[in-house]
């Protein structure tokens, strides 16, 4: 168990989904946040649904008296570089003893001063995006006896992850057997195990992504849970959306969509309507292994109740599917309305496709 | 300019077509193979469309005589790893001073053992598959005043780098200034520059791909025709297929397809037939920048005369696009029926797309 310091300097507010994610779901506890912004509030102050009392600090100096075990590098910016002006807290926290954990790009382990010091003082640096070394998709999740399921949807940083994470507790609660597999940074940190499928090498993609199927089904769950990652219309991260929709055979699909979101960040690439999305990504599978959509999990985050219920009843009426947000709702509801559905279909259905 | 010796033992009639690429497109001379199961033969003995009269050899030894500059790692095994018993040769390469030249994943210049080598004889290791850092997608793609082509195709190695390259140079031969864009190993070697989309990280792939095309621009070229890879429903490869799909931005694509082949390696993934490769291709761009099929280039290698005809003629009604083999009747035709196609879209197209 680690007692998280988070780095977010005057980010965490705004733009740290890694943090988020991790004080939500995390068993690891949150213990303070280092961001001198919002120094002397608490986590629940700033962001209310984490429901966190940890404190803000402006140091990492000052987080120490909470007795964290680690600092968290608790953003992912684009592209994943450290920020330079943060180099100095990271170093404060290895002379203090404390591990590293950090999901950018940039390896901090590789990084000649970081390395240094964390043998001076016999600290670890977790680098989560850091991928093993995984063969070439070989077809062999074809062969995994769980349904797999895969998040997919109309853009990044709509709550694929946090859907998928979800369903699987309430799966777990009704009884069911389901393994939750992470494809980026914090669902990594999350779960404890996992590969950033984005930092694979594009010819491995499809092949990092069957091995995590395969390491789920070693654990003989009833239901395989993928979260997704990206959009298969995102101008930059598509690839790897495709790479987890042939990579990892799933035999059914969840489509996770924010209702608020219109277009992908500055590309001005307009997000697709349901029939769209669905139609592109069962074609697309169609021709490789059959798969189709099965529900819709919506972020309503902000709306008004009603604003919510109207945006989930249309979604189910459009599409002739379970909707439902499982945020505000609670997961139970569209996990007994999908897990019907979650069955394995024919390994070799694809052969049969002309 | 090279003079290359190839190592491709027991491998070159069969598979190394990388070696192929090179010894028919490639400004450098290959003055001997090395491949054992051929020797005291020549090339043209073993593949006779590649018209070299450059001996095959029993060992990199035995090249010498033909005062080679360079030994080029002539395959390009699934996976890209260095088959264990060609050390040697390579060594005895670099002790003779020869550079080397390798499109393997495997880095040979990070290969502890070629690395000391090659310093202590001051020889040059070209990893050609290497990529140099890239900036994620960013859109300036889409401000390319030169029309961009992008080769697209029904499966991996039917012939989509000779097509790009046949067709730039019947477009030289016309007098249209166009530049091709070498995606990978082979290209790479063949134009001496380019980047190796499968190797780049997955998150950067379509930056890869959008860098490609402005360094390409840069040159002022009235067209920018672009190697494709791999095939939208490659169960393994499909990523570096959409990252060049959407990073290049292309405004027109050209589809490559071996009329042989019906499904994909051991995968049994089918080929898809024409109506369905141009609806799904051109479904995917509409979202984000539109491009329409242009063109079809077969590859009717190893058919009768008539049979290639038949499939030509059968191509172009069913589609109603132009369509050739351009390696069997010359790359002018097709050049002249899709260039008055080549026109650059509205940059902003993507964004009016609902």
């Amino acid at each position: 168990m680690r007692r998280y310091a988070i780095l977010a300097p005057a980010q965490f507010a705004e733009n740290a989904k890694t943090a988020h994610g991790v004080i939500r779901y995390s068993n690891d506890e949150t213990v303070a946040v280092v961001d001198p912004s919002c120094a002397g509030r608490m986590v629940r102050d700033v962001v209310p649904y984490l429901e966190s009392s940890a404190p803000f600090v402006a140091s990492v100096a000052d987080a120490l008296q909470f007795k964290p075990t680690s600092l968290l590098i608790g953003t992912a910016p684009k592209g994943g570089k450290l920020p330079e002006e943060w180099r100095a807290e990271i170093l404060s926290a290895i002379a203090a003893g404390l591990e590293i954990v950090s999901g950018l790009h940039d390896m901090l382990g590789d990084d000649p001063q970081f390395a240094a010091a964390a043998r001076r003082h016999g600290v670890r640096i977790w680098d989560v995006r850091k991928p093993p070394d995984v063969p070439l998709f070989s077809g062999s999740a074809y062969d995994v006896k769980a349904p797999v399921v895969l998040a997919v949807g109309h853009d990044c940083a709509v709550g694929k992850m946090t859907v998928m994470l979800e369903l699987a507790r309430a799966a777990r609660e009704v009884g069911a057997n389901a393994e939750f597999v992470p494809t980026g940074q914090t669902g990594i940190m999350i779960a404890g195990w996992g590969i950033s499928v984005d930092r694979v090498i594009s010819d491995f993609a499809t092949g990092a992504s069957e091995h995590l199927v395969i390491e789920a089904a070693r654990r003989n769950p009833e239901y395989i849970l993928v979260e997704g990652q990206g959009a298969i219309n995102h101008p930059a991260y598509a690839p790897v959306t495709l790479a987890l929709l042939f990579g990892c055979a799933p035999d059914a699909l969840l489509l996770v969509v924010d209702v608020k979101r219109t277009s992908m960040e500055t590309y001005g690439t307009p997000t697709l309507p349901y029939s769209r999305l669905i139609a592109m990504h069962e074609d697309l599978c169609a021709t490789v292994k059959p798969a189709s959509v099965v529900g819709i999990a919506l972020n309503t985050f902000g709306l008004e109740e009603s604003a919510a219920a109207e945006e989930i009843a249309r979604a189910s009426a459009e599409t002739s599917l379970p909707a439902d947000d499982v945020v505000r709702n609670g997961a139970a509801r569209l996990w007994e309305a999908i897990a019907p559905a979650l069955i394995k279909r024919h390994p070799l259905s694809a052969k049969v496709v002309a």
